[in-house]
Parts: C-alpha cells; structure tokens; sequence
C-alpha cells in the first residue's frame, strides 16, 4: 500500500519534473549550468516526439494527407526517436506544425538555445538565432536573397576575398554577381592579411545602389585575419548596404567574437552565420543565423520555401544539454590552451627547419609555417606524405595557382590575395583536438620533412646569433 | 582446428560479402530484388562509415583543419553512425570527400539507387538522379538558379498556379519573379483543373526573352490534376524556356509518371524534383532532383554552395535495401489499391449526404467531396472537428478566401484557381496509409457530419431516380 | 494563445496516455489486441527507465552503496535505455527494488503478459508466470532445486529420456541424480516414440521416497512424442512425487498445449517451463515458468539468490507489444500452415528417394524421414553438406552412437531411445519459419542428395503399386 | 583511377584493421592500452554479429531447426546488434556454437579480457576466468554445485556469516546446507569484524567429510571486514575441503585484491567470484568465475545446463574496450582517492554529532559512523529520510533485529555477527561515486540530521580534550 503509494509519487515526480525541463527551456530559453545524462536527453527527446501525430497513441490517428510522417524503416524511425515531421511550414521555418508540435517545441527550444549559447561566448547583444538545416554556404545565400526585396535592382555582392568556394558560391546560389576584394597585409611589420577598406569604400561609393551586402569573414585560414567588421559596418551603415559576416567557425575565436560584439552592438552587422558542426561537434548539415534584432532575423525565417530537417536542431539540442554552460566553456578554453600549445610546438618546429611561423595575432585557429626556398613540388609532396600519414586538415599552399570559379579568376587561389609568397603550411587547432593529436602532428611533421630542409645546428646557432 | 578452420572461412566469406555487396552496389548501382535484412544494412552502414578519417583506427589520426568530423556527444555520434562528414565539397554536392571515403560511397550509390527506383517506377527515360538534403521547395529554388547562367537577362518564372506555398516561394529564393497562371476546368463535363495552354502561350509569346522556367506541377489536391507536361514541354522547347517539374508526391502516381517519362523522353523536361518523405516513407528533408540527361543534373550539383547533411540520403538508402524492389512495388501497389477503396468509400458516404466526389480522373492520390449548400462556417467547423478526431491531412476548402504571399494575391487560396466553387472536402490516400485508416476515416466523418446534412433515404431515392 | 492551449492539451493527454497504458498493463496484465507502434513502446520504455534511481533528475541523486545502477559506457546505456539494476532482490526474483521502481514495473507487468500469452494460446488454466532470465535448462533446476525442502532425503529426479542435453544436466545442477526411463513405440502401426508408463510405475513404487519429481518433455525432435502428461501427472500424485514438464518450444504445438492444459487443470502438474528465444522470436537468454497455482510460483522465484537481468523481461515486453494478441495468434497460425506445407513437401521428397516421413501424429513441430539404406557414414556426409549449404538445424541421426554425460550412458544418442532403427533425417518448422525457406529447404534437399538415392520412376512406380 | 585506389586502399586497410582487431583480442587476449572509440567499438560487435548464422547474408539460410535466432522485434534486433543466440551449447558454457560464430568469438575474447582485467588490477596469479550470465549469488551456486561429485556425500557448506540474502541462499540452491559461523571482533581496539578461526577449525574438524566448501566473503559493509582468507584457505586445504571466495565488489579494493592474490597463489582458493556491474559499471546480471588453475574452471563452465545470454559478455567487452587499461586504472584509481575524500568527511562529520568513524582498517570501500545513544526508532527515521532525500545505499542499522532466512535464525541481522552494538550509519564510495556527490551527501547529512545530535561547540571542544 505504501509502496504503491511512493511509487505514485516517483512516476507523478518524473512525469513534472520533465514538463518542468520541457517549461523551463521554453520559458527561460537557457542551458542548463551542468550537464544533463544522456538518459535524461533521450527521454526528454522521446517525450516531444511523442506528441507528433504520427508517434501519439492516444487518439485513433488517421493520416488522410499527403505526408503524415510515416516511416517505414524502423531502422530510420530509431535514427530519428520517430521525429518525421521536420521544421517549418510551407512557408516560414520557424511557424508551428499542428501535426507536429514536438517538432515545433523541440525546434523552438533549440533556437533559444543556440541564441544563449553564442550570447554566453560573448556576444552578449545578439538578439535572435535561429538554426537553419544547412550548411554555412547555403545559409549565407538565404541571408542574402532574403533581402533582394530591400533594393530590387541591386546586382551585386561584394566579396572580401577569402578563398574557401562555398561561401563566395553562397552568392550566386543567392541570384547575385560577386564584386571581389583582395585582402592586403596588416601592416609592414604582420604577417596578417586584411580588409581593404579603402577599396571597398571606392567600390560603394561608385556601386552603392547595386550593391545589396558586403559579405566579410571572420574565421580564416593564416595569413588571412578576420575582416575589420566595425569599419566595414561603417562603411555600410554609410551606404545603405546590408553587412552579412560569415563566421563560420569564429565562434570559438575570442577575437571574431568581440570584433562581432562590438559592431553589432553598433548595429553594423545584419547577420552573422556560423556552423553548427564546427563550433559545436555536430555531423555536418546545419548552422545558425543570428542577428542584432528580432525582425531581421523573422524575414530570413520567413524567405524558407518549406519544411526542412529537424536532425541539425534535435543534433544541437543534444549536445547543448550534454554539455551544460560548463562543459561548453569547457571545451572553448581547452581549444585556446591547446592553440597555445600547438603555437609553441609549430614555432620550435619552423627553427628547426630554417622557417618561421607568420605574424598574424588576430587569428588564434589557424597557423601558417613559411616554407621559403621549397619548390612548388616539394611542397606538394609534403602536403600529400602529410595526408598518408593520417594528417587531415593541414595543406601546403605553394604560391602562384590560379582558379577560375564560376567565371572568375584567382589569382595564387588558396592564399586569400594576389600577392605573391614564398609558400606555406596551414595548420588549425579547432574545438576538440587533443593534446595527443599536437604531440602525433609534430612527430609526423617531424618525420616527414625531408632531410635537407633540417638546417644544421651551426646554422641554427648563427641565425639565432 | 578444422573449427579455426571454418571460422576463418566464415569470415573471409563475410568480408567478401560485404564488399562484394558495396561493389554490385556501386556497379550495378540498382536495388536489391529482394530487400536485406536490416542487420545486413546496418553492418553496410557501419562498414561505410568506418571509412571516414574520423572513425578510422588503423593509422593514427591527426585532425589539424578546422573540421574534422568530431562529434562531441555518443548521443549524436549513434544516431549518425559515426558519418560526420556530411556530403559534397565546397563546391559541388557529388564531388567526393578525400577525408570522407565513405561518405562519398554511401552518397554516390544512393543516388544511383534513387535513380533505379525512379526507373523502376516507370520514367524509365531517366539519365541522372540526385538526392538533395532539402525538401521539394529548396530543390526546385536550386534548379532554377542553375540555370540563371543560360540567360542572365531572364527575371520570370511561369508559375502554373498550385496553392502550396513552398513552391511559390522557391521562385523568390532563386531570385526570380513568379507570373502566375490560373487553372482552368478541364472540359464541360470533368470537375478536374488543368493547365492553361493558351495563357501560357501568351505569356512566353510576349516575354520569353525574360522567362527562365516553366514551372509545372504534377501531384496536388483534387479537383487540380497533373499539368499537361508534354504541351507545356513543347511550348517551352519552341520558346527556349526551360521546363521544371514539381513531382512532389507523384512518383506515386501512374498518371504522373507516365507523363513525366514521356514528356522527358521527348526532351520536354529539364528537371523534375520529388519529395524523398512523400514518395519514400523517410522523415521530411530531402528530396530527389532528375533529368533526362546526365550533365543537366551536373549543373545544378555544381550550383550548391557547400557540404551538406548525409542523412537524407542515409535514410533513403536504408529504406530501399530494406524494401527490395519487391517490397517497393508492394507499398505502391497497396496505394493504388487503397485509393479505389477510399474513392468508393468517399462516393458512398457523398450520396448519404447528398453532394458527390468531383470527377478528376488524373489525380489518383487526392480526392474532393462536394459540400454544397454548405456555409463557409460550416464547412471550418467541420474542418476543425475532423482533426480534432485525430484526422490529420482532410481539409475543408470554403470558397472566396484570398491570400497575399510575397505580394501577390491568390484569390480562392486553396483552390489552385480564382473559379469560384460551392467549397469542398480534401482527402487523400499516399502511400503507407491502410484499409484500417481509411475504415476509421469514413466512421469519424459518418460520426461528425452533422445531422442535418444526411439526406433521408427518400432524399436519396429521389435523387438515385 | 489557442495553439498554446492546444499543446497543453496535446502535452497532457500524451502524459496520461502512457500513464494509462502503464496502469491498464498493471491491472488487467493483458497483451493489447492490436500491437502499438515501436515509437510508442520506446517512449513506455523510456518511462519506465525515468523511474530508476540511477535515471532520475528531478532530486539531487546520490549513489552511496556499493551498487548504484551506474553505467559507464554510454553505448551499453543506450542498448539498456538505462536500466540498470536488474530484476528482483537478493531473495526473490519477484520482489520490488525501491531504487528501481521502473525496473520492478517492467518485470511485473512482462509476467503478466507472459502468463496472458500462455492462457491465450490455449493453457488457460495457468494461474502465474514468471520471466527468468536464464534457459530453459537452468530454469527447471531452479524449480527442482526449490522443492527440496519437501522432501529433504529425496535424491532422484526420473529423467523420460529426450537426448538433450540441457534437460538432462539441470538434473545434477538443482544437485540431484537422475533415474532414466527409454521411450517406447507408441503402437505397432505409428513410429512415433512415446512414455513408457510400466517403468515408471515401477520406478516411482520402488523409489517414490527418494524421488523429487518426475521431468516429463513436450516439445522434441521426431520420432519423440510429447510425453503422456495426464498419466504420468496421475502417477505422480499418485506416488507423492512432483510432476515437472519441459515444455521448450511446445507453446507453439496445439498438442503440447492441451496437453499442458488438460493435466494441469487437473492438478497433475506442479511447473511447465518454456524458453523465451524458441517460443517469442527474442534472443536467447530467458524463460518462462509458469503453475497452476500462484502458490507454487512464489516458492521458485523465492529460491533464486539474488538479483538478475532485466533483458530477458524487456525483449519479451516489447515484443508482446508490438505483436498484439493479433499478431501472437497470427505466427502461431503461420507456423501450423507452414508446417504443413513442410510435411506435404517432404511426403514428396521422401518418396522421390524410395524412403518416407514417419507417422509421428503428434509431433507437429518436428519431422523425421527415413533413410533406411544408407550407411551411416553416407548419412553424416549428407548432414554436414546441408550444413554447407546454408542449412541449419536439419540433421541426420544414424542408429548405433553411444554417449556419456555425467557419467551415465545413453545408448543411441540423439534417438532418444537405445532401441535401434535404420537411421533418419530431423527437419522441424518451428514459429518464424517462412514458405521461403522451405521452398529453398526442398531445393537444396534435392540438390544434395547423393544421385543414387533417387529411383527411378519405374521403382517409384512400382513402389506405390 | 587514382583516387580509387586510394579508396580501395583505405577499403582494404580497414578490413584487415578490424581483422586484426579481432586476432590481436583472441590471441594476446589483453586489454588494449588506450580504449577504442564507441564507433570502432560498434563496428567490431556488428561485424561478429554479422558471422552468426540468423545475420548472414552471403549464401542461402534456411533455418530448419526449433531454435534459428530469428528476432521478431526490429527494436529488439537493434538492442542485440542482431546477436540471437546467446554463448555456449547444451553442455558448456564455454563451447562453440557452429550456428554462432560470431557470438562464439565474442564470448571466448570477453572471457580472455576479463581474465586480462582481474591480472592487471593485481590477482596476477589468475590463471582461468568466464564470464557468466547470472548475478553474483547464482554463479557462487554454480560453483558449489559444481564441486559435488567431488564429495557425493558432502552436505554442507560453511558459510562465514556476511548479512546479505544472496550469497547465504546460493547454498541452497546448490543443494546444501549452512553452517553458519559468526564473525568476531579483529583486535581489542579495532571495531573491524573478521573470521572465527578457531570455531572454523573445529567444524572443519569434526564434520569435513560432510563439507563442500567454505564460502568467505571479501568485500562487505563495515565493520566487517575481508575474511582470513589465506588461513581459511589454509584450514580447507588441511581438511580436504574447497574455497569459495564472494568477492562480489571486491576488485575495486587493494585489500581485497592482494589477499585473494596471496592465497591464490599458494593454492589456497578455489574459485573466486565478482560481480560485472559492481566492478564494471554495467548493468545487473552478470559475474565472473575466476580459478587459479585452467581446469577448475572448466569444470565449472561445463556443469552450466545448457545455452545463456550474451549480453552480460557484450557489455562489459564494450566497456573494457572503451576504458582500456588506462582508463581502467583511472576509474579505479579515482575510487580510491574519493574514498578518502569521503572519509575524511566522514570523521569531520561524526565529530560535529559526537560520534566516530569506526577503525576498520581493511575495509576501504565502506565506512560504518556510530550512532551511540539514538534509539532504534531515531535511526530508523533518520535512515528513510536519508532515502526520501535521494541518497541511496546509505542505511541505519539499529541493533538487536533478528531475521530467519530458509529457516536459520540471523541475530542481529543486517551487523554480520550477533554481537550486541549502538547501531550504526553505513556509506560506502565505490567506483563511479564522484566528488559532487560525496559533496551533496555530506550536505544531505548535516541538513537532515536531527538538531538535538549535534553536540555544542563547547562538547566538542571537551571532548577534543
């Protein structure tokens, strides 16, 4: 009797205390300070899903449409905790389905979560964030189609060169034409690439009424830096032309963090794009738009033809609640000590071999290790003996390539710039590599540098002299 | 030792089996004729994915890129089998992936499995097939953009007016300009909507230079049927327009099928895109984009900026080996099937209330049940009670509501045409719905039809006579 | 504001759903008609889970004991939804664990649906069954194990020989010793073997004092019969000396049924003990008893020492689940049919090889055809080629080998009975089995067979005048 | 061409990778040093699965026998990888099954990394281990029964009295009978209990030809403390008797561990056994079996009756594949050092109540806090206010309770001797515990600890005094 009674009280306990989690991240649209178990998140996943009309047992259910989220498979039904239904309406991404309101509070929380998740690295004045089911290109594009309606005659996009196909892709997909602008070094003294702000004032400044955004990037491959986005968003702001930022891994850099902050404080940034599975360690298929004002975020939402995927929210959802805000900070500053490390590490290697890691302090991801005296086909042949090797990521860029992309030219594709170099390794420290990933790297490198390029430890001494 | 033996001959069998099975895959490229167990499939998956750099234990694996395929949460990481990679470069979505070998396999044989199945089905004149990660609406947007190249002038798209606004809006996200034409009845004597050929006609006359696309539609709710593709295929061949076909859910379908296959035989489309959970019983996000000539389809892959989610195409690739081209047959005959059932279902409950169910003859998916002498009021109460039974997917479609999407107005929104009607009752039979279904659709409407609207049986003799 | 309202409504119904579906299951403890989607068991499962210590969240949980449900692999979290700390406490396999109320809910309510299963296929006098997770084997030990207190001095079980040898060893494991009793020709005309109720008399009057119970079989390879249980049960109670029945695979017998439900409701059985894997498709690793008195159960469970899986409970609870009373009846008919198709085909076979199927009436699980005429090294090659062909489970039993287990002899072994014959082939149909795998069994039979088994049409003529 | 090759390549490298995975396991037998991804993880389980007859799918299978691992449940397929036919055959545990090689494979690698396991924790003379699928109490009771024939006569085992059910019922199950001796106290001024030597030496001397075994127990709540065993061990050599050693979670503790090495090694045990998911961290229902000599535990593994679960296996191969043998000694190592943690808040925590931590020295798993002048009644409530709070395995045990248990009377059950104490507080830090937790319990015990229990500062300070 009395155990009946306890028992009563655990399941009655159990079923507010996840109505509870479901009201809290509605209401407060926080994550959660800890962690939560893994078992708590499949259940709290399998409960929305539960309130799908294909998953629901509570009424007789009758599928008299066209696409009543049945699924076949129980193979996928399992992959997907019966989650048919996907995101969105016909026609706004974020409207409710009344089939699917599992579907509709899970996508809902996640975009609530995504938006605490980037105000809690920093940038604090973001106002909205929504996560869209496609890659960093493709969410550049519908950024920049959404507002063709703000200036229908305009053409253009202008591209602050960064040489990585998708994103400048992303305006052709978006019905636009490029207008490209090579970064230029910092100063006399860095090695850092940057924005040329005084050729794209002349460009504005000539094109303005056919230029519907400049499209500046934070995140980047050494030499290249991230844009100056306050003075870009000036220039804009100036011009009456939209400023888009992608950011596709920036979000783990302290430095775009706080260049995004403060021009989007400013309201120079109308949106800023990242990548869900390269800040935060989900499968490839999603990222995040976010913007400095609830409505400019709601026109983008709205520009969606249809439904879509739930799998990059319910992904992110998931991990957020694993993670906690600890755990999420967690694996932010390992990446910066770890970035610290691999620094070290990277300059300790370039003395060995004559070289020097470039100068670029505001890009804390990616190095670049000169590889001055190397032939082009010596580099290309590190660079492949790298990948043999099990080393990914990590490329030699010899200087001189050009590409044609959709039309336009290149020249030295790779480098972000025209301007000639002597060639270079690239490597990144991103979210999640391991100190023993440094430690195998360096070793690889090590043992894979040709021989004549180790300089002599007289001739180490005399440069150091 | 003849059991060491043994096993190791049961191994090397294995192995051999599941690459033999991955080579007649890629080779032959066709579904299975019997479907695999989903232990087999899962054991493929698995095998597939231990290809990628991330999941690689043979050689040590050092990610030093900014993406490396790491998934944070075993969560995720099980829900994806570890295929983190997604599918596509940067620039192109069939290219394959150095790091990401079998993400590339798996990619590569489902869309050649999508394209045995859609032959299969009976548009056995199709070159090339592709599963996009973007449900219908993105897919046709990208069709359309692709092809901007070939007239950069053009600014228009024929919209042969369906009122489903995802595919509306794809017109704007590629970034073109909808022309809408209406419907018209098919003949004095059929309810069924079709095409307006002389509008048409008209219309690219005058503006061909600035059209870029037809868009047509096959599948949609009655009383609208499938466009007549081959004269709009003709016109648009005459006038040097392209020609794009929304199949959403009409691979279903033999009426669209044998349309398409022999509109696309003569050369008469350009592409055709179908839903990949509509046809396929897989959760929403992706679709299939085909043409009837390799390089077409060449063209739009091209035009995607970016990687993108693997998943839609995991799940269709699941879902067709466990079928089986047996299996597949099956759940589209039962379809057909069925749908004679509910017609028969629908004309007899029609005639207790006396209206009747319109006379469309080519739409064998959706059906309309007259509502006449019915006030609007009525007929959304109706509506509402429905889907407060668990009825998902019937509509009630009063006439003379007007709607404003993106700026254009639909007068009679949901009727696909301005005609006025006395309104009427949706119901569909796609594929996966059963005899169960359709037996507890007619008791839930016999039970809330109100009681007025039932003729008495004299009613009905008078009518019979 | 509605759709706000609407959700709660959704959200609250779902909640009291599976609230109810766990108190309907409590209280009737009867298997629903119709089988419930996977998603649905899922989401009861996960409930369920919720409930445990080690699953809960909505306290501050601590684990301060030396066993805590705690489970480190995130991978053998997911294959348990978390369900950790087993079945039963340290003195009864049916007691609750006050730490684990979700996990002491799933083991209740799976006995009461596995004793709903029995009755309902026909045993319907059972009054109380249990899931055990351990084989059949280990299953009766336990049942002859916990009646030794009634009869301390007891040291005999009277093993009805079958020539398996888990049966025979739960003897020696419960700590007894067996007296063994040869089958006999049920009569001149049938081959069948059946009990050979003098020497039991015999037996049980000159021993009754120092024997615990007689271990009667129902389910067995042709020419084995199911044992006489009625006379053997009247017997036993004649003599004071329990009766247990191993009923393996006999569920899905008609025979062994009434047989099992005659002489049990007639007080002439004390326990009947069927394997979980042979009679409900789940993996092997559990088992049923059940009695005809709850009594009489209470005792068995009350004699486990300690804690045990919970895996064998939860495979049979989905599984019941998911087939509904429906679908159990529905493969329990399928294996009637097929098993006719199997004894038609292999009438045929027979005949084609001058041989024939004995007439083994009551067996219509297991077949056994002749192969009189071969010798037996011709016999074991055929076996092992059949083997090599994919065939598992038929094999040749030649006359002549002996065998000892345990140190007692058994006279041709895998006869189950030292009487001598010309040697036969074993193919069963047991529930699971499909009209393919028996249209390929008699495809291979015919295959393998060595040529000069076959006579010609002219002997066959002959044969049959 | 190139590029596939390379896949080719990558192909082959990663099927003899997961080939030799599978060798190096079978042949070393050893635990690898870093643990292997859960995706690696998973390959390796569905690629065995994928060798057992039910899963193949490289030639024809035609399952004609009574028990073919047919899984009707897609869910539960999933839950097993498809692996159906559990470890052993009719007559061992530890035999091939043909039908199952895969299933085979993984049982004979489980037991070998197992056996790996308990040598690298420090029972290095281990020579022999299997894991079985029944709890702790069962497996003791396999053992003993086991050993019978042996000793035909024998009726008896001594059971050094520990107050936990399981272990004391094993023995009856076996088929025997208990002596029961209690335990005394270790010195004058320790409040450890430990073994009556003396009194074990007269029953050994007076009844050894109608003993079995002598069952002494290492890990346990305190006061009690691990038996004697090498003077047990000792004794039973001397007398003719076995050694059966409950080491249900004793592998977590370095006392433990070298006494069982020490007596081991001298020849002194028999069979010890220990729990999976007490020292393994997965869920209930499996033990191992270990022996100091190969053939002993043969023995063991061959009076098994019949054919048992592989998920006990399955689980803790996953596991140990996961941790390695370096995150094996972590979990390990972190028990140890959470152990002192917890004491040391244990003694600060008597003292503010005026109470003590017993000196226990051996055990370091559990610590008992005296409660010297609270009445029965107050530890009682205190003990279920503890529970309603969401500690548990922390217990009040009050003196003076009896207990009989088949029969034999426990006085002052629940104290493992019956010796009169003041009643006590048990807490136990085993592996998994965090610090967080022992936090929160710490806080959970000043919060609910009655007022009045707390002494004056002014007490304490005379006390100190």
């Amino acid at each position: 009797m009395n155990e009946m009674k306890t028992e009563q009280e655990v399941t009655d306990r159990t079923v507010r205390c996840f109505s509870r989690l479901e009201a809290v991240l509605r209401r407060d649209g926080t994550i959660p300070e800890i962690g939560l178990p893994l078992q708590v998140i499949e259940g709290f996943l399998t409960r929305l899903a539960g309130l799908d009309s294909n998953n629901r047992f509570d009424t007789v259910c009758i599928g008299a449409g066209e696409r009543e989220g049945r699924i076949l498979s129980p193979l996928v039904q399992q992959l997907h905790y019966g989650l048919a239904h996907g995101i969105g309406r016909s026609g706004n991404l974020t409207e409710r389905q009344p089939k699917a309101i599992g579907s509709s509070i899970l996508s809902e929380i996640t975009n609530k979560l995504a938006l605490d998740a980037i105000r809690y690295l920093g940038i604090s004045s973001t106002k909205a964030a929504m996560v869209v089911p496609v890659a960093t290109g493709m969410a550049l594009s519908l950024c920049l189609g959404s507002w063709r309606y703000t200036k229908p005659r305009a053409k253009f996009v202008v591209f602050l060169r960064i040489d990585q196909k998708s994103c400048f892709k992303s305006i052709f997909t978006a019905g636009f034409e490029p207008i490209i602008i090579d970064g230029i070094p910092e100063t006399m003294i860095s090695d850092g690439l940057t924005t040329d702000l005084t050729a794209l004032k002349i460009v504005l400044e000539e094109q303005k009424g056919e230029i519907i955004a400049v499209l500046s990037t934070t995140s980047c491959f050494a030499p290249r830096q991230p844009d100056n986005l306050i003075a870009i968003g000036e220039l804009c702001t100036k011009y009456g032309v939209k400023h888009l930022v992608n950011n596709a891994y920036g979000l783990q850099s302290p430095e775009c963090r706080n260049q995004i902050e403060e021009a989007g404080r400013a309201g120079y940034i109308d949106a800023f794009v990242q990548s869900t599975d390269k800040n935060f360690l989900v499968p490839v298929g999603g990222s995040i738009i976010a913007t400095f004002n609830v409505k400019s975020l709601d026109i983008i939402a709205n520009f969606y033809p249809g439904r879509a995927s739930i799998v990059p929210s319910r992904d992110l959802l998931i991990t957020l609640l694993q993670l906690g805000k600890v755990g999420l900070k967690e694996i932010y500053n390992t990446q910066q000590i770890n970035f610290e490390i691999l620094r070290v590490a990277m300059q300790e290697y370039a003395k060995m071999i004559g070289q020097k890691v470039m100068e670029v302090k505001m890009n804390q991801i990616s190095l670049a290790i000169t590889l001055k005296g190397w032939t082009d086909q010596q580099q290309n042949a590190f660079g492949a003996q790298l990948f043999s090797r099990g080393v990914t990521g990590a490329r030699t860029v010899p200087s001189g390539l050009s590409k044609t992309i959709d039309g336009y030219e290149f020249l030295n594709f790779g480098s972000h710039s025209s301007r000639r170099h002597d060639g270079y390794l690239n490597v990144a420290c991103a979210i999640g590599m391991t100190t023993r990933e440094i430690e195998e790297l360096v070793k690889v490198f090590k043992e894979e540098t040709p021989k004549w390029a180790f300089i002599s430890s007289n001739d180490a001494h005399n440069k150091e002299v």
